[in-house]
């Protein structure tokens, strides 16, 4: 095995609603659709993220559905500039997200802010270094 | 906001524990270390594996920190051969992964299983098409 993800599949309460916020929240476009599949390519070309009934999802991993609270897991958007942090946590809210922490100076320097999804799924939007290779815009 | 993930963070109980675990269960290497933060490199240059105390994360969130049961998320992992689906499956049980559903073909005629990692993450490790480019190996 090695250090790779081939996509990253979010259960959700409302597929219909969650193809919307990310339709519109993450820019589409819908990569693939197929019963209650919906993908969105990450567009490095070897990922993607995934939508899926949150009970099917379970039954897909043969777990039990039941779950609630923090997730333990974050996803990160990384801008290159503060204008951007902003832009982006102020679009994701338009789109029906809930910010999580309003966008802040780190005590380490930096400038970040988190919103959930409809469905509570973190996403941290942060100013990264000029060079990062990670940052999406 | 565009179709991208900079990084993945998990939340972890025990980081010396996800640690290990990560290094030899996804073959590291580790690509950042700074205080409680372990970070691997996914590879295509543009996103990153994060461990980071469950705790904290939840601080960096603005979030309550309690949470139980299913996470609601999975990651995936595509191979190209059945072989590797069972191979990638063995080499997580043995670094402490526990199997959540053995390899076995689905209905649609695929072939997968699914691991949970030390603290609970699952993991969907998927026979792919032949020219799927997500697949990791």
């Amino acid at each position: 095995m090695k250090a790779h993800v081939s996509g990253i599949t979010l259960g959700v309460r409302d597929l219909k609603r969650a193809k919307q916020f990310y339709s519109e929240g993450l820019g589409g476009p819908i990569q693939q659709e197929q019963g209650e599949w919906v993908s969105f390519s990450l567009g490095n070309g070897s990922s993607a993220l995934g939508l899926y009934p949150w009970d099917a999802l379970a039954g897909d991993a043969g777990v039990a559905a039941e779950g609630s609270g923090f997730r333990g897991i974050t996803l990160s958007y990384i801008v290159r500039s503060e204008d951007r942090v902003d832009a982006v946590l102020a679009q994701a809210k338009r789109a029906g997200g809930k910010i999580a922490k309003p966008a802040q100076r780190g005590s380490w320097g930096g400038y970040f802010g988190y919103f959930a999804d409809p469905d509570g799924y973190l996403w941290k939007v942060a100013l990264g270094a000029a060079q990062d290779p990670s940052a999406a815009e």
